[in-house]
């Protein structure tokens, strides 16, 4: 068995479910840039978010940003704090508040439920399906859905990183705003930005550390603003300061840069990050169905995701060994969510397919020893 | 002249507004701790903030908090992300929806005014002290002030960090609401934290960088809660969950649990930090009252900021050579806020004796060549 030398760093075989594993690479430049920023001669966290080094590093990151998405410039790029539960609420406020038709949600597992009681103190929300009676196991197949044409806009969420369930289509209409929560899985396959409306990511799975959201939206959703809004809470306040209406975190958007330029410059794009993530899944997901007995995969095969594997075993008991072993095996980060329980393995982006084959080689022992 | 070697580090000499300087011990810590932090073993940078690790790591650094400020058990700590400006939001949601009184502010300088249009969305405004007729150049003195006992609550900034006027007083009544903005004094001298109902406070000043916010508050506040909140903008939802209502900025959290040890191992508490930022203050501002024609001070000699040293020079011209030769020194961060232009040297609780008296002697000699 051939191990990566670079396999006993246990930062690589981080299986978290979020904040995740970040590539080796990006480490070592947030460690360099603590001490000195290169080109600014001081520290990142001390940088000023004026200084025009910082407005440069603003640009070329949603420069690096549009090129991976091939966005047109009829979308804007904001980056935000308050994570993906803030767009929970400014999104609502921003497109349902004062509006008489229904927003329609997409309810398919703990994200998207989360994602609904803050619409509702905006306006009429529509449950346009939901995935609860059938325990979350599998997400809506389209002749299941029929969104309205006169819908505020329909709302889901791309990847259910608790339960591992990923859409591998688009739902909803192309002539109502569609908004999608992308937090689990953007970045990590090339898709059509033109289809969305809105898009919403926090950071800490494919993007960089916890701190930071993206929000990527068509400048024309702004034309019919809101009544009372504070300006905080103002997507038109943010896009006129080009994302500095208040001091941005810094440090978590610097280390968003420097994941684009990884999956520019090391991965060669979205194509090839995505063909890396089926061979991760598919390898972790072999393991999971040769033996079915032990290892009970959560998501309907169809629906499975390639962010995160998720799974149960037999017993409490059969659960808690196999994470003391896979932590003894140097694998972390394997406990499943803990509305859920059993085990979760989160294949970010910059999980590289060694750890990968690390841990299925682990799965496969641990199955055979029985 | 004897120049510390450690003054050859352009970090030490790092004047700016904010994101400001860090502790020269913290900054080894950050890069120590993104390749493995402590007693984890793990990048900090992707350790699951649900980890036994960071609920130890939150709860240690509210009582290193609780122990500097001696803050008793009827007041709530909170780690908030969105800066001081969500914060202009969220306590007027808080304190004054829904109710008959008005609040009361202070408006004393660039931060006091951007925090009262969220207010006004939510109810009754008074601005009981307006510094603008005379150029924000002073604070008002007690016997200005007429605060009401039925105000809902009395609003002011302790420090303004453009204008470098602060306060040496607390304004306001002991039987109303006080809630105060101390984003750029906060941890910098002792107070009696049972005068206040409410303290915000961004860290990226005293605190760590830029990405989180903290705020103190008496639970009592929070018994009658106001109507239509959503939980990512209520502060009880934030309470009940620990801070970890949703992902919070592990990193600048962890920043700001170094920043706290080192106030309380290296520097030895509030008073200790008074004293030295007491002696910084004094040597910066007796050069400015040494050459009075070339350095014009902005703040009233009585409201003068230890953090914030604000001065113009006669001419534009003069400033911008300043500014010139201040940066050939190794001095940096000392324009102005875009607001007000001019120069500002901001000693924050990390700013050094030692880098002080540098730019003391840069500005004595810069003085002395005419």
């Amino acid at each position: 068995m051939v191990r990566d030398p670079y396999l006993l760093d246990r930062n690589a075989l981080n299986f978290s479910g979020g904040p995740g594993v970040l590539p080796a690479r990006v480490l070592d430049e947030l460690r360099e840039a603590i001490r000195s920023a290169p080109g600014a001669g001081l520290s990142i966290l001390g940088i000023s978010h004026r200084s025009d080094w910082f407005a440069e590093l603003l640009a070329q990151t949603e420069q690096d940003l549009r090129q991976l998405l091939g966005l047109p410039d009829d979308y804007a790029v904001l980056f935000l704090q308050g994570g993906a539960s803030l767009q929970f609420t400014m999104i609502p406020m921003h497109l349902l508040r004062g509006r008489a038709q229904a927003a329609e949600y997409l309810r398919t597992g703990y994200w998207s439920a989360k994602s609904i009681p803050a619409a509702r103190l905006e306006g009429r929300v529509r449950i346009l399906w939901d995935g609860e009676n059938e325990g979350f196991r599998r997400l809506p197949r389209a002749d299941e859905l029929e969104p309205s044409a006169d819908a505020a806009y329909l709302h889901y969420v791309s990847n259910e990183t608790v339960e591992g369930l990923q859409f591998h289509w688009v739902p909803g209409r192309d002539d109502v705003i569609r908004v999608c929560d992308m937090s689990s899985d953007f970045l990590s396959y090339p898709f059509d930005p033109t289809r969305f409306a809105l898009i919403y990511a926090h950071a800490q799975k494919n993007l960089g550390p916890a701190g930071v959201t993206l929000v990527i939206l068509r400048r024309e959703l702004l034309e019919h603003p809101s009544a009372g809004l504070p300006e905080i809470l103002d997507y038109r306040a943010h896009l006129k300061a080009h994302s500095l209406y208040n001091t941005p975190p810094v440090f978590a958007i610097y280390a968003v840069s420097r994941v684009l330029r990884w999956l520019i410059e090391e991965i060669g794009g979205l194509e090839r990050m995505l063909s890396l993530n089926r061979g991760k899944a598919k390898r972790l997901y072999s393991v999971i169905d040769r033996y079915p007995e032990l290892y009970l995969g959560w998501a309907a095969p169809q629906d499975r995701s390639l962010m995160n594997v998720v799974f149960r075993l037999p017993s409490p008991e059969r659960e808690a060994e196999f994470l003391r072993q896979a932590e003894r095996a140097g694998c972390s980060g394997l406990r499943g969510h803990r509305a859920l329980g059993g085990i979760r393995a989160s294949l970010y982006n910059a999980m590289t397919p060694g750890a990968v084959e690390q841990l299925a080689q682990f799965m496969e022992e641990f199955a055979a020893k029985g």
